[in-house]
Order: structure tokens, then C-alpha cells, then sequence
């Protein structure tokens, strides 16, 4: 039995008791109210990377909200693996249709319900106990630094330039992150690609003013109707999207990696059920595995316009809003789809209104190795406490910040994620298995041990 | 020169601070939260009664907000006249656009800028002070009867009740209402048709919970992509309503109705600048003002879903809502095509979501008869104080009640109105000018006058 066994054992309690207080910070970046209590989580990210043992932590100022980093350098001739992590979570609302309080972390069932849970509080705090397991125990044996953000919610913004400015003191070999998912418990498995991101805002404008609807409907444009037109004729009767150009960039994948993709186990009339739903949804002459995967979105995040209250209020209203984004493949670029995009919505809209379209942020899609020393670490840790080999799949989510890592500093990384797509991430009642987080902590450590090897 | 101008003239600044009074209430009806105040509204509307010298007043009782009643039976052998109003105002969200708080009322450029300033407080209120003048010059020539009440903005939905309880006591020869509009200040028109209203609600769930849309993306229908679709297919490419059936009734103006029509004073290059926008929209082959007055519509009045927040959220949501009515003429029926809708909806809903819709209130649509000696009265009044004889207009609003007199009390109405369509009514900055507050209150004596010789 590996050291640190007994060490993890025997601090079963507190890890919990650590995640939980952590959770208990509001930390939403999005939403400006919260930002004190976002600082106050970059604070106290610091204070536990000091108490785990690491040297050198710094809160880093950012244009936005701070970066925590701190490193343990033992030993030049170690592999130096970069942790990457966020402490900032999304915002929590609807509020309504949380069981049990976003920021009053329960745990039900065997699982942690708290916004922030498995995305990405709950992920990378392992991180810090598998770190303080193996300084208590005496079994470290690769360096380690930490670089945990405040932004990844909002886009990552400000971490290019803090990349950029800090090259040296990030020097690696691989950046390590836990903040994916897995198929299931039964079926462990590592993302080795990403979706990019390209988040837009179309504000829509008739009239210069509220209208009452019985005096003017009829005679002049609904800003709702003609936004509901516009995004309506985003895809088309395949659900192909018909912004143009959008596929240009696509790489499509083989017949042979599309046959490889169909071995992983996928259950549509499950994943229905799960859902809710009677039927799914997508792109024709896909699978749900690749519409999620391998293929390019565009999604509607929300919808807002003219009266939303209580009751009845009949006024055609003079502006009508829509958060719309889109996930990018290989190789589509972020700037660039936001710009077809924008191109897209000014042509299509009928001069009855005027349309501004913002962008909010964007990441580039990324498709890790799968032969690299750092991956085949990965694949034997989880297979060593997990009993099955991972199986590696293609994530439908983002994280920006892989392709800036491999762009700014030359770093490949490993999306050792310990999480469920069932977990409720971005929604209410959000969780994080008890089970999973103390999985996560114990295979950690075999990753650093393999990985040194 | 009458008895009553010098009366008038006298007490011209208490009149207008009274209203100002009135417009300090926020009689929302349409808001919970606003019951007491609705209620308090109420109570002030039969102490002014009282004062001006009504006999009878009494709060009466509805399973919603109250109806205000008060009368002065002074001969048997005068016309009996039922003065309807309503004391509710709408909401006044989206509060940051109004320049000056929505319940301080504000005096600027001759204009009183309140909510409910010319819907309908400013209005009723004129018939409240037009009746003291009366009382106190000696100059009745008519019984009155008032019902002032506190639903209009939310359907009328109790009134039709107390119609059918109160027959004997409402018991008149006309009803006479001031809750519409003129065409402007130098043409002065009498409204003798209105819209009926059909207000409904349309909820559409996708998945059961609010999803990543990373995670998910692509492989599951985003509500409010489909509500988006269902609503551009309301309308075809010549801005016709798609329902099935939603024309099927529809009484179609002669030739000749629509020539007459077409005289009244209209320029839309002047209506498209008032209202900012570059190109009017609407129902091909017809002209705006019958867009307006003759065509039924079927607008949007609220849509919402997923995250509206500041900056982004990757959310595919779990729900849409929409807010949709539907502006009716003569001979569609507002629970018809409450029901048309329904089905279409139901119809169109594609098996990826569940879609549910409710019914808010309905009105029916009106025409009033111009040959009446009532109608008579009130051109003659008009031209008196306005120096011009009225136009007779086709109005686009719905006053629901106007076609429940007629079936409960069997009595025709009179839609003496002084507002303007540029009030802003239902919008931020709604306003009454001062000038046709006091025109208002100068022409109904002669109103009075006028039907009693």
C-alpha cells in the first residue's frame, strides 16, 4: 500500500470540511455585486495552498479578478507540472429551483449539492490535498506549481497577459487540470479535446420607446418577432446552422476515428430519459456523441424583451435582447466565427429594426495527445484506483485557457477531470459525489508517482 | 358664456393638484404587491366622489380590487348617463427609462408625466370634476352614475359579475367613457370602434433542469431556440397571422368604409420619425391606420428564459416563456381564438419540448353606433370647446367592457376620449397634456347639455 493511503484516511473529515467552507464563498465573477466575496475566495485559495505547503504563494492582480499561484520546487531534475484550476464559479440563479441553498453546500445522497461543487471548487482542491498529502508523507516526486484563477467563467480575459508576463515563473512541462468530466464511475474516462467558445449579445431595437400594443401592434416591427425570426433562421431543417460561412474551418474527422468514437458506451433513450425529454435534438447525419463532441453548436443562453412580470401587460416593447453562443471544433477560431456571426445578424436583419451585436468573450477548441508521457500517466493513475482503462472522448465544453497554455508558454495538457455530466454544472443544484472528490485525491498522487517514473 | 367657465376657471390649480394627488397611488392592478395601495386608491376615488357631491358611494367588493360606485338621481325624466373609468394603472417597469419617477407626478412642457396620467386616472377624473362644476353651478341636466373600477389593466375580469348583480342600479340610457384617444389637438376625433384582446402565455420546456450548454450543446432542443421558431411562424412573409382559422371571421370592411377611412388626416414618414424607426411593418395591402384599426394582430409583449443577467452564462435552459396577444375585430371572439391559438401552439410544438399555454383575460372588439343621439352630443360638445368637428376613428386598444355593457345592460356606449396615442400610455414617461386635461373638463357640461335638449 502506497504511503499515503493512511494519510488521506485519517483526514477523510477535514478534506471535506475544507471544500465545504470554500463552497460557502459566493464567488461569482459574472455578477459584479459579488466581487468582494471573490476576492475573499482568492484569499482564502491562498491561505490553503500555504497550509499544504507551498512556497512563494501571491495573490496576482489582474485587470479583473486576481490569479492565485504558488509553486514547490524540490528538485531540478523532477518534472515541474503546472496545475491550473478556477475558484471562481457561475452565477447561481434561477435561485428558485435550488433544493437546498447554492452557497450552503448539503450533502444528499452521497453528493456535495453547491454551486461551484464539481465546477471547479470541488475539482481542483483535490489538487491541494493530493499536494499536502504528499508533502505530509514524504512522497513527492515531481515539482509543483499552482495557478488558480478567478475568470474562467467569464472567458479567462485577463490570463493571457498574466500568461505572457510571467513565462518564466510558469515554466513546466505539462499543465495538469481537473475540470472535466467523466462517462461515469463505471466508466472512467479522459478528455483529450475541447470545444471552443464564441459568446455573443444581439440587441434588437424598433420602436424608440415602450408602445402600448392595441394603439401601434400592427403597424410597425415587434423587436421580439423579429428576433425570434432572426434566430429562428440560425438553423436550418437539419439543424445545420446557416451562419455563413460557419463550417469553413470544420475539420471533419475520419470514417475511421468516427468508428473508434462509436465503441464509447452511449445510451440515447437513457440520455432522453435522464433529460426528460421524448425525442433528442441535433445536427442531421450526427450522433449525440459527436453533436456534443466533434461538431459545432449554436445555442441560445437567454432571452429577454418587453414585459416579463406577473400578469398581463400589453406593450410592444421597444428592445428585445438575446445571449447567444456558439461551441467551436478544430479549427474554427473564436474571433473569427464572432465576426461571421455579427456579419450574419446585420444582414439578415430587416430594416424595420436595428440589431448591435456585442461579443462577450470567446476560447479556442483544443484536442490533446493521447501518446504523450503525461497522458499514458493519466490513463495508468486512473486505472490503478478506478480497477478499468479510461476510455478517451471528445468534451462538448471549454476551457479557453488549454489553448492559450499550448500558444503562450508550449505547453500540452492533461484533462484529468473527475467529474459527471450529470453533475448539474452551470444549473441548478449543482453537485459533486463524495465519492469522486476523495477518488480524485487518491489518484492524483499515482499520476506524480507514473509520471516520474 | 356657460354658467360653469367661471367656476372652472377658478378652481383650475386645485383640479390639477388633485389629479397629481390621484397619480402619487400606485394603483398597480396587474402587481400583488401593490394591493394595498390599489385598495387605498380605491378608498380616495369615492371620498373624491363624495366631495363633488355623488349620493351612494360605496367601495363594492369583487373577488378582485374593488369597483367604486357612487350617483346623483336628480329628475326622472333626465337621461340616465353610467360614467365608466378605471383607477388601476399598469406597471411601470422598466423603471430606469422614465425620466422622472412613475408615481412623482411631473409637470414639464405642459404635461403632467405620471403612470395612469392619460390611462385612465386624468381621464376619469375630468367627468369626477366636470360633475362638481355642475353640482356647484346648477347646471345638471342629467342623472349620473359612476363605476370607476380597478381591473381594466388586468382584463376586467370581475366586472361582468357585478354587471349581472347590479342591473337595477346601473340601470342608464348610455354609457360614457374617457379612456381612449384623439388623433391630435387640431383634429379632434371621437374613437367608435375598438379591438377586442386575446392575452396569453406560452411555456415551453425543454430538459428537465437548466444544462451546461458546453456539455450538452447540440444534442438536446434549446427551448427557447424552438418558442423562437414557433413565434416567426406566426407570421407568414406578408405579415398575415398563421393560426389556423385566425381570420375566419373577420367582418372585412366595404370599399367604400376603407375610402372614408383613408380620408382621415395620416402621414406615416412623420408616424415612422415619432417612433425612430427607419421602415413601418405590417399586414400587406393594408394601410397603417387600418394596420391599426380594422386588422386584427398578434403581438409579442414579453419573452424570457435562461440567463439575462450581466455578462455570460453558458446555459441551455430548461424553460422559455412568452408573453403573446392577439388585437381582434368585429366578429372574432376572443375565447375562439383564445382557443385557435392554443391548438396552433399545441400543433406546431415539436416532440423535443412540452408545450404549455395559457389564457390571460380577453375582451371583444367593439363598434359604436355614430347615429346615435348620445354620439351626437358628444360631436356637438367637441366642436364647441375644440372649434372643429370630430373625426370619427377605428381604435386600436381593447376596453373589454365596452362590448360587456352592451350584452349585460344592453347599453351602447360613448368613447369620449382626450388623450393623445403619443401619451405613451403602457410605456415609460406616460403623460397627459394639462391643456386637454382642462378641455376635457370644459367639454363634458356640454356633453350633458347637449344630450338633455
Amino acid at each position: 500500500m502506497e504511503a499515503w493511503k493512511n494519510y488521506q484516511e485519517e483526514n477523510k473529515d477535514r478534506f471535506l470540511n475544507e471544500l465545504m467552507d470554500l463552497l460557502r464563498i459566493p464567488s461569482v465573477s459574472a455578477d459584479s455585486r459579488f466581487n468582494a466575496d471573490t476576492e475573499r475566495c482568492a484569499e482564502e485559495v491562498a491561505a490553503r495552498l500555504r497550509e499544504a505547503g507551498a512556497d512563494k504563494v501571491e495573490i496576482c492582480k489582474t485587470a479583473g479578478h486576481p490569479i492565485v499561484y504558488g509553486e514547490k520546487i524540490m528538485n531540478a531534475t523532477w518534472p515541474t507540472v503546472l496545475v491550473y484550476g478556477h475558484y471562481d464559479v457561475q452565477p447561481a440563479d434561477p435561485l428558485e429551483l435550488w433544493h437546498t441553498p447554492p452557497f450552503e453546500p448539503t450533502i444528499r445522497d452521497g453528493k456535495i449539492y453547491a454551486r461551484g461543487s464539481a465546477d471547479d471548487k470541488g475539482q481542483f482542491y483535490m489538487h491541494v490535498k493530493a499536494f499536502e498529502t504528499m508533502m505530509r508523507t514524504n512522497t513527492m516526486t515531481c515539482n509543483l506549481k499552482f495557478m488558480i484563477e478567478g475568470e474562467e467563467e467569464v472567458g479567462s480575459s485577463n490570463l493571457g497577459t498574466f500568461l505572457r508576463e510571467n513565462k518564466e515563473r510558469l515554466k513546466s512541462d505539462l499543465v495538469l487540470v481537473s475540470d472535466t468530466s467523466m462517462l461515469s464511475m463505471e466508466n472512467p474516462s479522459i478528455e483529450v479535446g475541447l470545444r471552443g467558445l464564441a459568446y455573443m449579445e444581439v440587441e434588437v431595437t424598433g420602436p424608440n420607446r415602450d408602445l402600448h400594443s392595441g394603439v401601434y401592434g400592427g403597424a410597425v416591427a415587434n423587436p421580439i418577432t423579429v428576433l425570434a425570426k432572426m434566430i429562428a433562421s440560425c438553423h436550418d431543417e437539419n439543424n445545420h446552422i446557416t451562419v455563413q460561412g460557419f463550417y469553413d474551418k470544420v475539420v471533419n474527422l475520419s470514417a475511421e476515428e468516427r468508428a473508434e468514437m462509436a465503441k464509447t458506451p452511449w445510451d440515447d433513450a437513457e440520455y432522453a430519459k435522464d433529460l426528460g425529454v421524448e425525442s433528442l435534438w441535433g445536427e442531421k447525419g450526427y450522433s449525440s456523441i459527436e453533436r456534443t463532441g466533434i461538431r459545432p453548436t449554436l445555442e441560445l443562453n437567454g432571452i429577454w424583451g418587453g414585459y416579463t412580470g406577473e400578469g398581463a401587460k400589453t406593450v410592444l416593447p421597444s428592445k428585445a435582447f438575446a445571449k447567444i453562443s456558439m461551441r467551436l471544433v478544430p479549427n474554427q477560431n473564436s474571433d473569427e466565427i464572432a465576426a461571421l456571426f455579427t456579419k450574419h445578424f446585420e444582414t439578415i436583419a430587416p430594416n424595420t429594426v436595428k440589431v448591435k451585436v456585442t461579443a462577450h468573450h470567446g476560447g479556442e477548441p483544443v484536442v490533446t495527445p493521447t501518446d504523450s508521457k503525461a497522458y499514458k500517466a493519466a490513463h495508468r493513475a486512473i486505472e490503478t484506483t478506478f480497477g478499468k482503462a479510461p476510455i478517451p472522448t471528445r468534451g462538448g465544453g471549454s476551457i479557453p485557457i488549454v489553448a492559450l497554455f499550448e500558444e503562450v508558454l508550449g505547453l500540452k495538457t492533461v484533462l484529468m477531470g473527475f467529474g459527471l455530466d450529470s453533475d448539474a454544472l452551470h444549473s441548478p443544484n449543482e453537485h459533486y459525489h463524495v465519492f469522486n472528490y476523495f477518488k480524485g485525491i487518491e489518484t492524483i498522487p499515482y499520476f506524480f508517482k507514473y509520471l516520474a517514473e
